[in-house]
């Protein structure tokens, strides 16, 4: 697939960086960690357009097809790392791509508030975020082999499903 | 007042440094310009407490009775730079403290995914987000003189008004 991935935890362990990985090596994606990609905080100055972190991300971004965003909650909304990271795009990036949402959580009702800030986000970038999203908890990992269970590689399947679909769709109706 | 005042903006002549300046100008408060203050992107790692700059935020965002955060609205949500700075911090912070919100925006209905960023993720951090909420648009600044308008002014100075209340109750009524 010609879809960026972003892991959008800071953490080299996180869990959101496990999932990330899963994303990029299954579905054979592009992709960037946010714990080792080193993007400034963004200030709004021309002269950070220069960087090559900075350049490199738009590059990636400007060709991708579409999106898979995978982000710890943090105080319920996304980390602040990814959204620094999204403060350096705009429509030109996401305008109309299919874009897929996932969070990774503690369990309860965690993740949720993560999501809507990510969908409310996207929809600003003028992105098509698709309808299915999940929220993956602890038991959807097995941290000591740094994988997803078997459960949890399903459940992610299903979203890769459906984005595959709208990644077909938009390739289709192409309305720029 | 014993209040934290947050710049939102990673922008030196953003109109939200203009707000936030005049908050801390005008009803002497402690301040933090994110603009110039230098944190780094949250990590999430043991060694990031021992910087000058960390350390300091939160010595006084524990000292503080309450805050207000000002942000711009980027890709409906508030900064990527405020986000990563409340990460930083948690609800040995925030509990029960009253927090007032204004949103800096470019007039039509920006400003308020912004604002309801802002109170979900001060609520998972235990703050008590106070109801009454402001968007500031262009037409409330004096940009060329750095300066709100009058009407801007009695705008905020609402706001500060109920933010007392809230931090006078908070003071009289500690349930921590």
């Amino acid at each position: 697939m010609n879809v960026l991935v972003i892991n959008g935890t800071p953490r080299k362990h996180g869990r959101t960086r496990i999932l990330a990985s899963h994303l990029a090596d299954t579905y054979n994606t592009k992709y960037i960690d946010l714990s080792s990609f080193a993007l400034p905080l963004y200030n709004g100055e021309k002269d950070q357009q220069d960087i090559k972190e900075v350049k490199q991300l738009k590059e990636m971004a400007l060709e991708a097809d579409g999106f898979i965003l995978c982000t710890p909650e943090y105080h319920s909304g996304m980390s602040g790392i990814l959204k620094n990271m999204l403060d350096f795009l705009g429509s030109d990036h996401f305008k109309n791509k299919p874009v897929a949402l996932i969070a990774v959580a503690g369990g309860g009702k965690g993740g949720i508030n993560a999501l809507n800030n990510m969908r409310t986000v996207v929809r600003g970038l003028y992105g098509n975020a698709i309808p299915r999203q999940l929220v993956l908890d602890p038991v959807h990992f097995n941290t000591d082999q740094r994988m997803l269970t078997s459960d949890g590689e399903d459940l992610v399947e299903n979203v890769v499903e459906e984005f595959k679909f709208y990644l077909e769709t938009a390739k289709r109706l192409s309305f720029k």
